[in-house]
């Protein structure tokens, strides 16, 4: 999740251009990553110029952004967002996979939630079919039992590895992550809810038919596909 | 979670029988609940009789039970059950109710990572088809989203009260639960995979098609079904 620098300029595009979509008075899902990031940012400039609006943040990473920027914030228990805007490691056809954050179990509940869910990425994620490892956030004890049934499923699981502590990385949850390499993903309806029935798995990070715009940065400026 | 006493004899007859089928050397799964506890006790008289198991536990409680019946335990990350043994609040047409106990996440876990699926009820839990609220156990702050969900699929949420806390129920995994009354169960197929669709919910009480065999406890015997 290290930010790459080389698209920052697109990221921020993309995250102005759903940003101005951001109506007053509103409830606002604040996403987590590097795209997402600067959406929060972007949204903080304009509570600076008298915006009125609560954010929802999907991640302890957000909701430390989110102060930083200046966005008031609420919670899911106390305020149903009106839009979230998060980003995605690859998009293609409308769907998204996500996860590599850690972060999509919150980001899936809080994504859904809203009435409209503006997805923010460079170009760079836009891929014609998603063939990225599926992040998978498990409970502890079933970690085990989780890969074995990615084996079934043809994939290849590996848990994810913390660099900054030893072991594991630990979601915002308290669970672990096994990213699952599923190789080409053609039906993504399918393997969503083949993964969303594997006992032990929380969450899976694929986001099928959720997304209202996709607001795509590029050198030049913004492309908004609209599923 | 009371016992009723009226039907310890027939819980006690299921159990038994379900037992006598644990083979020397094998790692047996242990469920949660009165029945279930009736097994995991019948396991210990065996072990205690020379019998070589090794018990994974679904939960606290199944893991206490075990420790006074003398059964040995493991866990999943050491050894995958050969056998589960596992209650059921309803049964019909091998479909299986689960989660009055809030373990049923762990024990789907469990049971279903196991060969062979041994459900062992007293007599009043078979039914024509299910019909009792289906315990969600979901995040803490997804429990409101997750209950607009139920109600757009037609049903009645109930967010699980604590009666030895204040609030609500907290289970082993740290989640709360969600009790979801979707009336008469005709699909528990497409149902379950709704319910494990919904962003939130870390696993639904519907056991569908995972039973190898369930031991029916009556006052004359066990009538044993094979689905």
């Amino acid at each position: 999740m290290t930010e790459s620098g080389a698209n920052e300029g697109q990221k921020r595009r993309a995250a102005e251009s759903a940003v101005a979509a951001v109506e007053d008075g509103t409830v606002v899902g604040l996403g987590t990553g590097s795209t997402a990031a600067a959406a929060i940012r972007a949204l903080g400039r304009r509570v600076a110029d008298g915006l009125d609006v609560r954010g929802v943040p999907t991640s302890h990473a957000a909701r430390r952004v989110a102060r930083d920027a200046g966005v008031p914030l609420t919670t899911l228990a106390d305020a149903t967002p009106d839009v979230a805007i998060d980003g995605a490691d690859q998009v293609a056809d409308g769907d998204l996979l996500k996860g590599g954050g850690a972060a999509h179990t919150r980001e899936k509940v809080v994504d859904t939630a809203a009435d409209r869910f503006l997805v923010v990425v460079d170009a760079s994620k836009r891929v014609d079919v998603l063939d990225a490892p599926v992040p998978l956030e498990v409970l502890a004890d079933a970690a085990p039992v989780v890969e074995d049934r990615v084996g079934d499923l043809g994939g290849t699981p590996e848990l994810r590895a913390a660099e900054r502590k030893d072991g594991p990385v630990v979601t915002d949850n308290g669970n672990l992550v096994v990213d699952a390499d599923l190789g080409r993903i053609d039906d993504p309806e399918a393997l969503a809810a083949s993964l969303s029935a594997l006992p032990g798995v929380v969450e899976h990070g694929l986001f099928v038919g959720v997304a209202y715009e996709i607001h795509v940065g590029t050198d030049e400026g913004v492309e908004v596909l609209e599923p």
